[in-house]
């Protein structure tokens, strides 16, 4: 049972982050809506929330790599994970059908994601906004006929507007992976078992094989690798990598192997594998 | 010296897919100007185009994952490789100045990458559009006074605006890796010291790092990877890879070994490293 604290998330309540923070956190709690990632990270950097909620990446685009930057610049911690499997709902004020829908508002990522359902309604204008929740608040509101927004179900619920017409997305299953983000870590060291890695190679034939074999050999599990060319620095590499184990005391040993082997060797996180 | 024919650009002239196929090729060519990557592929199966011009990955942002599920799915293959150093402009119809503008309109990654420039100018408002190039048209074509455009220096002789400010973007060298795409290789095998993989591993500990074992046996430099859940098979992992070499032999021999260790193993493309 946590307590009751601010959490920050991006968008507004109905949005996908607010769907997590719910789910992860047991109890009510003060939700900081914030229109940006920038704007999250300083609302848990200045002490004004406690946690944020971030999404880090999803079965269909990858990674999202400027999140994992505002976190390893600004030093803060995973300290824990949720999957969410993201279902876009097409939804208007009442008593509407979808031939009276003039134009879709919607996050870029969510028009991208059902395009394959507009190509059957090519008189609908496909508007790109901000964030998905505020249109169905927007909606709502203003009361707008003929404005359809593309949310979650709990956006529907809050805004009282109806389906039209459920998972409208091309891919059905969707998951997209969120973090929790804290100042500092406050994981059991008896709870966790999976990290967020990141260190960096030079281009040199076989280094990061040689880290692989590390891992393996000190039993931890890769569920997630990425490489980044380094910014202003021709032939070097960063990598972000993801690792599942049993036994801390196995995690503890690859630590240190590895922070010999490679270079600007940082702990992302260290955490509860929500998957296991 | 390549023979004159239909080249697909994702947006209009003056945008930096543009500018890649016209560094890329060395004549004057004919350009499909599409809007959308979806259409830029379809025109390439359809062969209305001989070739296609795509963004792949940036030193911000990543892999553009959704642009190797295109290549991928459709049985593309990558020919060669090219890189930009984007640099974004702002740029206004002559005569005025920054404290004259009133609205910047750019294509949401644009806006995002010169966001800190914007800090210093609340005033002017950020307005999200489709193409950064197509904004510089329309400003020119509609003569809008008070309206910025952030794209390309091509894009500023093209439709003759006035740079207010170069290189707008906060990180100053941004390296775009850009694929030339076709219906089928064409690269001759003496050329080739560069290849894209994908194929797929079982969640098995260790498993990975045996494929890197092979690559760096083989004489394989990696220099790029990336790991990827497979959608509806929890679990599975795919995998993007790129490697360079010397020998095409050694590649052979890799390809080979890979073939049986691996799932689904393809090749993207074999073409000529635009680094070496």
């Amino acid at each position: 049972m946590k307590s009751v604290f601010n959490i920050a998330i991006q968008g507004i309540k109905g949005s996908f982050h607010h769907s997590v923070a719910e789910n992860y956190f047991n109890n009510p709690q003060c939700f900081e809506e914030c229109m940006t990632f920038d704007v999250l990270v300083d609302s848990l950097i200045n002490g004004k929330t406690e946690a944020a909620v971030m999404a880090l990446e999803n079965s269909i685009a990858g990674s999202i790599i400027p999140n994992y930057a505002l976190i390893d610049v600004n030093d803060l911690m995973i300290v824990g994970e949720y999957y969410l499997d993201i279902q876009h709902h097409l939804m208007a004020l009442p008593n509407q059908s979808i031939e009276e829908i003039k134009e879709v508002h919607s996050h870029p990522m969510a028009l991208l994601q059902c395009k394959e359902f507009f190509k059957s309604y090519p008189e609908i204008k496909l508007v790109e906004a901000k964030d998905t929740a505020d249109v169905a608040k927007q909606i709502s509101e203003r009361q707008l006929q003929g404005i359809a927004a593309i949310a979650s179900e709990t956006a529907s619920k809050l805004y009282e507007l109806d389906i039209l017409q459920k998972s409208i997305q091309t891919i059905k299953h969707n998951e997209t992976r969120f973090v929790i983000v804290k100042r500092d870590s406050d994981t059991l060291e008896s709870e966790i078992n999976k990290a967020s890695l990141k260190f960096e190679l030079d281009h040199k034939r076989g280094s990061l094989a040689a880290i692989l074999n590390v891992l393996s050999d000190c039993k931890l599990n890769l569920t997630k690798i990425q490489s980044l060319p380094k910014i202003n620095t021709p032939w070097k590499y960063a990598f972000f990598i993801d690792v599942t184990f049993d036994v801390y005391s196995d995690f503890d040993k690859a630590k240190s192997i590895v922070n010999i082997m490679a270079e600007n060797f940082k702990i992302l996180g260290e955490y509860k594998n929500a998957k296991s």
